[in-house]
């Protein structure tokens, strides 16, 4: 590959610019920001070589398009490009549900002749921005790629040695599956963890309240930190597979409380036995 | 006070023995553990000057004595010391909730001229035993002490001097108050991240599903790695509060899936926005 478009400038954009340098990348990275004083602290900061104020200009001519916007802006930004994108050259992104976007998106470009295969680099959920953009934010991470009817072989192969030379760790999987995963071990936990700040935090509350919300609490619902515009999107894209996680939460809910109310203290101590089993064979690899 | 008797040689009770050397106490720290070869370790390690295999026998002649064993096993222990208290010597604990314990303990100790006043130092949750303990545990954490029918003003200010002595920060509040709060801020969250860890790891489940919970499903659920035998004594002891927390979350639960379901975006995107505002008013001292 000889030129990269990189079409949008925020976290995950920014952050692959820099990656493609610190990783020795030697071809042009061009770059598209909607917001023009993006685009000018991208050069500045040598995030990209080229900035353009339109994404077709910066797409054209790149053998590899890669969309980094919210989830519904992409398909947006991708009609907006679509004839301008190179015929043979490969689109991909990074949005956190892949099934919508690869549906639309190989029904825009496969009949042009452009491959496109999505993506989904596990990285960076809290902070947003040009200004958190770092250059190892790819490295080590999971990146799922998520080839569909309009992905050959070849261009599979192509977008993951891509993920792979920013120190990506790539998984390879359908569009479905990838969703429902995702639903389970990232959208529900974080329905999950809002629900529970909006419960420890309504009111009527005690004024001692703030000063019992530790680590504990606060580790508990970090991702209910995250931006509410970011995972509308999510719900939106992914609310069939969410729905069915938040029923299986209930029921898992509801024998926690029925465990807490039999006045057995041996089932309170079985349900959290369970639980803590349950966490261990997830985690075990990680801690 | 020249004579304190540390009951019980866990992390609590362990690194209460060795916060009191580092705070440069003068006095004698006598200890009981149960193991006998945790007393022994105890002692080469300096976190006791004297150790006792019972703990009547330990907690003879001291000025205060601090039980730091698991919630319900400090009645018991109480009742089994209760006549080689000194009168008007002192009588504190560590244990999670309050108002079962005061109660329990006052009834015993008031009629003998012993004081009673409850403390809660919320300090280290997932790991315990001995091994564990380190000097620094109660430095800068909040400790709740909780005076009781059986609490002298006098009694009530050597206990919070006590705990300032080792780096606390001291809140005065009633059993009462104590256990609601910690109800919400710390039992509910405990339940809610079993309860989650219980769903994400239930069968049937993709083979990929670890590979996928990565920092954010293990803070969201790292509470719920603590000792289930130490949560059900929680549980026991402050079994209305709780439930009252669960029903309050499981409210919030279905809004968050009323939201989901009412294929708005907007309704999604307003609950987490509120949840999150929640958040930031209870976390924003400590973030």
């Amino acid at each position: 590959m000889k030129r990269i478009a990189i079409l949008g400038l925020g976290l995950m954009g920014g952050s692959l610019g820099l990656a493609l340098k610190a990783a020795g990348f030697r071809g042009v990275v061009a770059g598209y920001a909607r917001r023009r004083e993006t685009g000018e602290e991208a050069l500045r900061r040598s995030v990209v070589d080229e900035v353009f104020d339109r994404p077709d200009t910066a797409a054209a001519d790149a053998d590899l398009s890669v969309i980094c916007l919210p989830i519904l802006a992409i398909p947006e930004l991708a009609r907006s490009c679509a004839d301008r994108f190179k015929p043979g050259s490969l689109v991909t992104d990074v949005g956190s549900t892949k099934r919508v976007l690869v549906e639309e998106l190989t029904g825009l470009l496969a009949p042009r002749g452009v491959g496109f295969v999505g993506s989904h680099p596990i990285a960076g959920s809290e902070q947003q921005g040009l200004d958190a953009a770092r250059a190892d934010l790819y490295d080590h991470a999971v990146t799922v790629v998520t080839p569909g009817p309009g992905s050959t072989a070849a261009g599979v192969r192509a977008i993951r040695e891509f993920w792979e030379s920013v120190g990506s760790r790539v998984l390879e999987m359908s569009p479905d599956q990838h969703d429902q995963i995702l639903a389970r071990t990232s959208h529900l936990p974080h329905l999950a963890a809002a629900a529970l700040a909006a419960t420890v935090g309504r009111e009527p509350a005690d004024e001692a309240l703030p000063s019992f919300c530790g680590p504990g609490f606060r580790d508990a619902t970090r991702i209910a930190a995250g931006s509410p515009e970011v995972w509308r999107d999510i719900v939106e894209t992914n609310r069939a597979n969410l729905l069915g996680e938040l029923e299986a939460f209930r029921r898992e809910l509801d024998r926690a409380i029925e465990a807490v109310s039999s006045r057995q203290p041996e089932s309170a101590r079985t349900f959290l036995e369970q639980a803590r089993q349950r966490r261990r064979r997830l985690t075990d690899r990680h801690e």
